[in-house]
């Protein structure tokens, strides 16, 4: 295992300059961050913290973890693009946050304010640890953009009261989070700081997890607290149903459950665990062989947010979390620094592009909590409103709405990994990066009009020659690729899915590598009863959909021909730049039928020109109905 | 609408004798109706009459229903086949019951025993009308089969009470049940016992149901009261958001509307009332149109066991209970007294044999709350114990057992209907039956092994020679049929669906109609969308579906080639001697996926001989998969 690991390149060292992300990123700085801040402020959660019995707005135990993905936004955008006035904007939420924090570190603003007395006596249900991984996240990505040790020390106080309050020792409370994130959060804050005893704590927090006697029994309170799931005796949901070691599926809650993963897998990374890393990999094939949409989404079932059953991926009532699939992003990221396989990789960008970017609108000022692969609005529909068939400004519960923002604000730290042998292209996202290759550094620039053409260029620039290899991804979807370095056809070997070229590098060496974009068609496992009789068109990595403002209505009537499919692609004709698709399909001529429901079967069909759009595009335009999955014609 | 009318031929008039019907009559006599009379002794249900503050089972407010249910459906069954032990059984319960009656007739015991100060004070939620109404209809059902009044003379008590309390009057409430059911019951005691007031009860409770200032809104008491819907405003839950002469569309409760139009429709009959037969007319339509499966099925959306909007005819979701395809069938049946056309009895046969037949297994001792047109069990899938992908033995609301049971032992009642003009045949169901034509007994027999084969015979024995027209319903699945009399085809016209014989009539007559009676293929309106890109078979009456037991795994990848359809039917080779389809299909290979969950489209099919049962008959051996809409290959 440790010589396939590799170190992430940060945010710090990578700039995006990308004409389909930059855009993004664009609209998430100018946009996002203060629509979203605004939301803070309107809604309470910033006076949350001088909040006082009998005033309105009263704390919501979520609400810390909003601000802190928000500060962790923030934080990714001023490191890349200064802000004065968003710095400052920071700045005084840790101020007041700051002269709230107790004496002995404890940092929350509803135990603080609301229920004082029970801080740390319902784990199970509370959030009161995920909060505090949130506070942690947003810290060290405030202090890597700043150098500010302010927060960062607030945060670190906080850390090391709960290691007095949980562990083995006497009078310690043997306990562990509900939701899953301080694991993750407390091993980022021991990469910031190479403080050993966060890496620790968060070691303490997954092995401790599932054991029994299980905790969350213990703790019980019934009456007078506020729990969630009271009289939830199965912890599957929260993923403490067994010891993590044990775990071999992804169960319960999708989010709890990869912020879980992703924490188990960083773990893995400072403190190798066979057994602990074989859950990981067993896991991590679980999800994408049996529990993962086409478009990356995760956490099928609506009522509990979370897991189905193997194979059980409804289309029209997915929830599919815009959180779940980010937090299957950061468990891929996570593993693939462990396991030098494009499967990790592979993941990460299908749910970038598919199950994450359709979470925000192209304005950047509405949000998807769950991420449908059909969508039939209907003013007679009357759907939770996190059941999304339209993007909402903002929510009760407005978890995906800053975590969004905070993946596209810190997206150049996904694209490369690094080791003393060499770099590793993960992500093509053009732009500049500066990367450490044994005592090297190597400048790498990165060139393309991905996802919509194949081509990608690098320039390579090590600051001295230097023999090192670089591994490009070879996706999936690619049929054909060619790699060439100065122009000609390049001698590599494929490793594990990645284009692997070993060779002394000089400054100003050229790599392409193209690989062929076209639409093609797809089809699920015969086991996925919900989309049997059905396919879907993809083209690169982005999966495509049907919009009703395209192409009418009873869009489920659709069928497209999938025997001898005939693509027209239209490049640069979409939203934001995007290529749009026709195809050659059919619908039946809905004449004939005088108001009745049912009749004898009568073919009767007219062919039409099906217009497709990249489903992270859906919902910008009317709204109206969408489906990913066309019928087979 | 005054010359179209018809009369029901009763119970007592009619003796089945049927090859498909007889069986399961004789098992809902000797397992259902005793398996639910050990239910309602098991459950406190008989109990609950004699309950005191600190017994166990403390009673429901549904349970009088329950027991009301199975006295009529018991009451129907001795009507035919006498049983001493069966009829102590039911006195036994009267007994209890009237020991326990209030002097002024008051009759629950929920209220009686639980909260006998909140009597009529939360008409929206409790069902107390709803009660009164199953036992009103109960006693008329035992009174019509033993002659016996004392329970009828209990409820005509209860019934003179609820009429001192509710309507217009001074110190009256105007109120009206939540729960429709008391309309249609009061107006059944009006028919059995000629007393106006109790058709003028029922008259008041529909025209006064939706007025404004809305009474449930005045009778509402927010805290203390067992509320089901605590804070609904919107009433259309329970169809009284707006005057019933002004509702054109069925929404709501599904048990709930079809009780009420049908009560509404009966109404009418008595009462004609022309707004408000225009409204049961709109509303059928709306429904048949609409709103309804093709098993007959009525109420989409599980959540609120209520009609969803328009063509949201969701398959494997399908809450479509029990209950609310017999009050479609009831509804249906009341509206074909009033308008001679065979939308209405085409319903009755639809939704008979194939929204209702379900809801109870072949051996008579399990049940289906819901029946959904696709079911995938799986141990993963968490599902409310209504929803069914497995018959049980009883639930704790458990209105649809002896609801079926009533049904099945009532059946006679439904096939015939006359006037004076003549005889009309509704339902093709082997038997006798005497009839009264405009003062001449008309002795008529029907032989056929319908719905397998399509040629039933009739005998007409009238008293005396008599001219009188005979209508025979010419299914709309019918594509060719042929009319003989005395072996002769025979002239006639077609009216409204039927076929209508004028003649004399003479003592030994035969008729013979006989339709064509082969698979065919159906299709949805391309409106609804769960059912596009999919078709479905058909048989005479019935509505096939492929179960997995039969066709193996992986059932909704079944492509059935719709174009060019190849049936073999096999006679009487299905459990209960049905027939049996059996059509090409294909299904793709399903090999050379390793494990994946999605791949590039690798057309790879084999050609099966896929097996069809008949939908009734779902689940009643392995259990597994099955469903009615396949794909169209």
């Amino acid at each position: 295992m440790e010589n396939e690991k590799y170190y992430p390149v940060s945010q710090q060292a990578v700039t995006v300059d990308d004409r389909f992300w930059t855009p993004r990123q664009e609209t998430n700085r100018k946009k996002t961050i203060p629509a979203v801040h605004g939301w803070l402020g309107k809604t309470g959660r910033i006076d949350a913290w001088d909040w006082k019995p009998g005033k309105e707005s009263k704390p919501h135990i979520f609400w810390d973890s909003d601000i802190a993905k928000w500060i962790e936004s923030a934080s990714y955008s001023i490191s890349k693009v200064p802000d004065r006035r968003l710095e400052e904007r920071i700045d005084r939420i840790v101020d007041i946050m700051s002269a709230r924090q107790c004496p002995d570190g404890y940092l929350n603003s509803y135990f603080i304010n609301v229920e004082p007395d029970r801080k740390f006596t319902n784990l199970r249900d509370m959030h009161e640890l995920y909060c505090a991984g949130h506070l942690i996240e947003s810290a060290v990505a405030y202090f890597q953009a700043t150098g500010k040790r302010k927060f960062l020390d607030m945060v670190s106080k906080y850390a090391d009261h709960i290691s007095r309050v949980f562990g083995h020792g006497k009078g310690k409370k043997p306990g562990y989070c509900g939701h899953p994130e301080i694991e993750l959060a407390l091993i980022r804050l021991y990469e910031a700081t190479g403080e050993k005893r966060y890496l620790d704590l968060s070691k303490y927090f997954i092995s401790e997890r599932g054991r029994r006697p299980f905790y969350f029994t213990k703790e019980y309170l019934p009456p007078n607290t506020l729990t969630m799931t009271a009289g939830e005796t199965d912890y599957s949901y929260c993923q403490s149903h067994k010891p993590v070691g044990e775990q071999m599926e992804a169960v319960g809650h999708a989010v709890r459950a990869c912020y879980l993963y992703s924490g188990m897998a960083a773990l893995c990374f400072h403190a190798p665990d066979s057994d602990l890393f074989s859950a990981c990999k067993s896991i991590f094939k679980d999800i994408v062989r049996k529990k993962m949409y086409i478009t990356g989404g995760i956490g099928a079932f609506p009522e509990k947010e979370a897991f189905s059953y193997e194979y059980d991926l409804p289309n029209e009532n997915a929830f599919a979390e815009t959180c779940a699939n980010i937090s299957l992003f950061f468990f891929a990221h996570r593993m693939s620094l462990l396991d030098c396989s494009s499967m990790y990789a592979e993941v990460m960008e299908r749910v970038l592009y598919n199950g994450i970017l359709p979470g925000v609108s192209l304005d950047g000022m509405s949000f998807f909590y769950s991420n449908p692969l059909s969508a039939f609005p209907h003013p007679g529909d009357v759907r939770h409103e996190h059941m999304g068939t339209q993007r909402k400004k903002w929510f009760g519960c407005s978890c995906c709405p800053p975590n969004v923002s905070r993946l596209l604000a810190s997206l150049g730290s996904y694209v490369y990994q690094r080791n003393n042998d060499g770099i590793k292209v993960n992500l093509y996202v053009s732009g500049r990066a500066q990367i450490e290759v044994s005592g090297t550094m190597v400048a790498i620039s990165q060139e393309s009009n991905y996802p919509w053409h194949g081509i990608i260029s690098f320039k390579v620039d090590p600051s001295e020659s230097k023999y090192f290899k670089l591994l490009l991804r070879i996706p999936e979807w690619s049929r054909r690729y060619s790699v060439k370095v100065n122009r000609k056809n390049c001698p590599h070997v494929v490793e594990k899915g990645y284009a692997v070229i070993r060779r002394e590098w000089n400054s100003g060496d050229r790599v392409e590598i193209e690989f062929e974009i076209k639409p093609f068609i797809v089809e699920a496992n015969p086991q996925v009863r919900q989309d049997c009789g059905k396919v879907a068109v993809q083209m690169g990595p982005i999966v495509y959909c049907a919009e009703e403002c395209d192409n009418g209505r009873n869009l489920a009537d659709v069928s497209i021909n999938a025997s001898r499919p005939q693509f027209k692609v239209m490049r640069n004709s979409g939203p934001a730049g995007a290529s749009v698709i026709f195809a050659n399909a059919s619908r039946r001529t809905g004449s004939g039928w005088n108001g009745r429901l049912y009749r004898r079967y009568l073919p009767a069909f007219k062919k039409i020109r099906l217009k497709l759009v990249p489903c992270f595009l859906w919902g910008n335009r009317k709204m109206g109905a969408m489906t990913v999955w066309m019928n087979k014609g």
